[in-house]
């Protein structure tokens, strides 16, 4: 090629979205189809333009995550290998010029649970009567359960209020309107690039081979409408209305620096769910609100690791297919400034947060959620994984078809 | 056309695959490609060939569904028109000779608990000591929670017995191994044809535009695991091992006489949820085990119309999709022999019922259940729904990828 044809990419090594990340993503130019791309510095360089590849000629990763894990392996490498080189300058836009897209089809979609602070610390909200703030089950099994994936958004999707049915423990009847107490989840989701067959569960020391990398979650959630609706069979339209993922998956290939023990898991876990090598992820988040970080809760004190979440949820035969995302639940630490969700942090309401100068606790039209993080990347370099954005708009009503 | 290439079928009208009647589903023989077709009383009808129309040459009802209700009651009025003239003889099998598959693809699945009577029963099962056997929010919403989509196999897949923890209230711990308390829920599930956007709810009044059809539905459940797991965030691997449905998707067009008024709801439901016009379904589905009938519940008693439960699931703005699926819950009706789960029909084991000569309480190895159901269809006619069957099998051990 000749000089005016390609271009040397020249990106620091410690840079978030270095060459240790390589994070892969949906993104379009104006009037141009979704294609996928990797992250370089402040470039997005198409992929199948880069490799010479149609898997990434489409506006999903499903494809590329369906064709499994010696395939991650080897094209990690060779975008590493080709990023190192001359690059087609066709194949590099920048950041700044492209839209970016849900990266990957969702197929079904769990949350869990599994932050011992956080589920301690609901306990003690919910139950204060209980001696146990934690439910007996929990430290036996992560406790998780499904929500909608056709309303997993991506970053930058505004959040629209939802409006439901609430009922405090002192009114006569449930009310009709907008959430009054609307919250974020901060949570990271690991994403499933290649299922298992129903009937085959996946083997705890097996979960490398399918899980194929890790976004950036928030998981909002309207407080009282989920108080109302959630016994006995759980969460509902109190989540189901969005739940907001970054745009860039950071490979799992990309964190084996993060990789950490889980804290000790007592009692013992059953054999199913018994791990031979550490799988907690020191992955450190930040929660910004309305442009100040208020929160800054540590992936690595996470009790549940996502090997054991796979596990778990395919112990039964449950089959898991491609793009299928499982979520971690509220990530909190054992501080108060850890804590990631707003009704831990404001304890219910009554311990409010100044943020930007003002007095709140819950979510108000207008207001910006915006979730970070960051791990440990090979050679001392951090992994960046982008941002999870949303915005609160004002609920709609009357609106129905 | 010549009479060798056409031929008349002679279906009564009262079959219940007769022409009021005309389900879709998807269908192969040996050695093609699956198609969707109609059940014509014993015969298999290919659409695209029947009609020339390409959307039916796949494997999947989605492509059409999506295409809105007119198109809908076009079609339906085309197949009724063409059947009851000289048909290709090459769009005509025998449904002796045809393999039948899961007719759509399924999106989100939802399962609601929409029957008073199932409501009640597990309450004063597991709450003995409640004064109220249900819920306080029972009355007031559709409660539902997600399940998992891929877990969802057509009529004839075995089920293999699932794996998992379980923990009686006496035991010291958790103990882990096949289910001891394998159950069914008889239920019908609602498909969805044409979804709504994020941020805008399907008004009740406006559910038939978007259901398409309805199947029979078995929510297979591990009793044993779901009572450990379930706390506080509703069912997962006590469900997610498997669900049946049949494989013809009777057109919601085709129980316009099914309609009925659900039992009266008092207290008087929120706006969102009232209806103008009945939307209850005179369906009376069977449920039999190892080949006797130990239950016939009406679905008729069904406290939650469809219209009711779709508006719920919209209503905080979550979006529908072609394919969705919601369940109703377990039919139960007021009579023992009118329950829809064997925890109820056997009052939690403590009542055994008497299946083919034996004793018998939860399912064993071997045990087949198919559940059946009909409605009455224009001029007196019998709606067909065709079956929902499985075949319990052993429990597989040490078989992980």
């Amino acid at each position: 090629m000749t000089a005016s044809t390609t271009v040397r990419l020249d990106v620091p090594r410690d840079d978030p979205f270095g060459i240790h990340n390589l994070p892969y993503g949906v993104y379009s130019l104006p009037g141009r189809d979704p294609r996928v791309g990797t992250r370089y510095g402040e470039h997005v360089v198409d992929l199948a333009t880069l490799l010479g590849d149609e898997v990434f000629a489409g506006p999903s990763l499903n494809p590329f995550m369906a064709q499994g894990h010696d395939r991650w392996v080897q094209v990690r490498a060779a975008i590493a290998a080709a990023l190192n080189g001359d690059v087609p300058r066709q194949a590099v836009h920048s950041a700044a010029d492209v839209t970016l897209h849900l990266p990957f089809e969702v197929a079904d979609y769990v949350d869990f649970y599994a932050s011992e602070h956080h589920a301690a610390n609901l306990g003690r909200l919910f139950r204060p009567d209980n001696p146990d703030p934690l439910m007996p089950n929990w430290k036996h099994l992560p406790v998780g359960y499904h929500g909608r994936s056709a309303s997993v958004v991506v970053s930058g999707t505004d959040i629209i209020r939802p409006c439901g049915q609430r009922k405090g423990p002192n009114d006569p009847a449930p009310v009709f309107g907008p959430s009054v107490r609307l919250d974020i989840e901060a949570e990271l989701g690991f994403v499933v690039g290649t299922g298992n067959t129903l009937g085959e569960p996946v083997a705890a020391g097996r979960a490398e081979q399918h899980l194929f990398g890790v976004v950036l979650f928030n998981d909002w959630s309207a407080r009282d409408i989920q108080a109302w609706e959630y016994v006995p069979l759980g969460p509902n339209l109190g989540k189901s209305f969005a739940s907001t993922v970054s745009p860039w998956v950071v490979p799992l290939l990309a964190l084996t620096e993060a990789k950490v023990r889980t804290p000790v898991q007592e009692p013992e876990v059953l054999p199913y769910l018994a791990l031979d090598e550490p799988w907690g992820l020191d992955i450190d988040l930040e929660v910004e609100w309305n442009g100040q970080v208020v929160s800054r809760p540590p992936y690595a004190a996470m009790y549940w690791s996502p090997a054991q979440m796979l596990a778990h949820l395919t112990v039964n035969g449950a089959p898991t297919r491609t793009g299928d995302l499982f979520a971690s639940g509220t990530v909190s630490g054992p501080a108060k400034e850890q804590r990631g969700a707003f009704i831990e942090l404001t304890w219910g309401g009554a311990e409010p947060v100044t943020v930007a100068g003002q007095q709140r606790t819950f979510l108000e039209d207008g207001d910006e959620v915006v979730l970070r993080a960051t791990a440990p990347g090979a050679g001392g370099a951090r992994i960046g994984f982008g941002e999870a954005r949303g915005r609160v708009v004002a609920a709609r009503q009357g609106r129905e078809v």
